[in-house]
């Protein structure tokens, strides 16, 4: 399909609370993932709430990261956003799915920019 | 719906190509946007790219507001993804879609973290 980027909702359930109220835990494994994936990091924010509860991106060349979490219902909601060929975006849910300890999720995939235009990038 | 978090999926079409590639006036939109929706601003990040496109992020402390765009298509993509009942995300979604001159767009809500749990915040 022609899209210039493609989103992957993940509903991250029943993971490690621990994990999800660790920021150094989270920071690792979203940066991990997005390494893994084969995408170039560009910067990170991370901001850990009262009482708990963390919100933290990585910006990729290829677009983004995300994760909110709440550690409370063991709940967590990750995108994966990319752009371009060159990026495994799969390959950084199963790292985040595993580095989680998520024992249920489920997985969207939405397509962006689907454009009535030559792209020069799909393949 | 019990949800924890809900997200404003935007595919903004036929935007003014120049704001599409000027990062302030990107910043300046997503932070306006931010702001008028009653959203706490907890940090920014953007970035350009070459030839053209931008990537941004503003964290909020009810989750962030995203914007990926390519100038050359006059396309951009942003999510704005809030949490509880203080922000009017669609407020934040209207202030995009005239501040980036879209002439065409669809927005797509997804309700994320709908667990079979008592939620504080749900009203």
């Amino acid at each position: 399909m022609n899209a210039l980027g493609k989103q992957l909702l993940m509903e991250l359930k029943d993971c490690d609370k621990e994990i999800l109220n660790d920021i150094d835990s989270l920071k690792s494994a979203l940066l991990t993932a997005a390494n893994e994936a084969g995408a170039t990091v560009l910067g990170e924010s991370f901001h850990r709430f009262n009482p708990q509860g963390i919100s933290g991106v990585v910006i990729i060349a290829e677009s983004h990261l995300f994760i909110h979490t709440w550690p409370e219902y063991g709940y967590a909601a990750a995108d994966i956003f990319t752009c371009g060929n060159s990026v495994q975006p799969e390959k950084a849910a199963e790292i985040l799915i595993s580095k989680l300890g998520a024992r249920n999720h489920s997985i969207t995939e939405i397509q962006r920019g689907t454009l009535d235009v030559e792209e020069s990038e799909s393949g």
